[in-house]
């Protein structure tokens, strides 16, 4: 991404803000591929293309976007991920949350 | 994140949509930490603690989510990424497309 | 919102950017609330407290950044919707797309 | 959206959490259009055509399924708002939070 965005000069336009705009634009084309589904058909209908071929592509965008933010504010995306499975890992005890959903409320 | 799942037995939870949906409020976690920022000086202030920290956290969510996403539609996360961009690069190319941010109306 | 905004001198945070980023925060936190219910209950789910308070604070905290937007940028929102609507309504003929949900494929 | 809706007969496909999905990807569209403009002259760009009508309608269609998810939900939007906004009044005592953006970490 970062060598995708020099040769076209476009690091000018990826201050964190825009990038997050981005990121909100390919998880919406992403909604979109889901949103009609019958959720417990999703995985089926999401393994034939053309369907297969569109949610790579859009995870991928958002992936590619993901990773330019973190690019652009020097976080080590793999470090942070590992760290914060690890905090969950705490968090939720696999003793105390079996089989129930976190609380959100 | 499928080690974390199961131990948790989690999974049935795990249906696309519902993923997706995750993804979404980890990614309006991230949002709400650089809303109010100003545009050109966020880059700055994500650099030091404790928003540092805490944009890590929430780009790891986001991370976690889409990395579980692709393991329940058996999405080769980084292939689909690497094609994505190579697609891009041919779509918008270096020459036509500098210095201008690509039309999104 | 607009006097909300102005008794605290908030306006100054809140170029369009800045609001949609506020939006999708509040997108965020509503489908968080959604995210891990199975579908086919969520409506008789949220139509009890707890979740039923908290689900009218979240599309509050939408409508009022969206309401907020459309001041910011002077569009007159209901009637941008009215228009929206009919053109759907001729994009989608009910004889043509009975029963059968738009492609977004 | 209730009237457009059944004479599609596509209130089967609104479930609250396809809802969510659908205002994202709508949200997301939104985002696009102001994603790579610079924060200080989103407003002045966002006044003229062609960029005026799309973000109105991107508009349209947030505010259309955001109003459709409250009637699935017996939600009474314009009260359900009155109040929040109440609530954050008292919340952010303007002598308080005068010109300052409410922290977020």
């Amino acid at each position: 991404m970062r060598a995708f965005t020099d040769e076209r000069d476009w690091a000018k336009f990826h201050d964190p803000k825009s990038l997050v705009l981005a990121l909100v634009g390919e998880v919406g084309e992403l909604a979109e591929l889901f949103q009609w589904l019958p959720a417990d058909r999703a995985v089926q209908l999401a393994a034939a293309d053309p369907l297969r071929q569109r949610v790579g592509e859009e995870m991928a965008d958002v992936l590619a976007y993901l990773v330019r933010l973190a690019d652009v504010l020097d976080v080590d995306l793999a470090e942070a991920t590992r760290k914060k499975l690890e905090n969950s890992a705490e968090r939720f005890p696999a003793a105390e949350v079996h089989g129930e959903a976190p609380e959100k409320i």
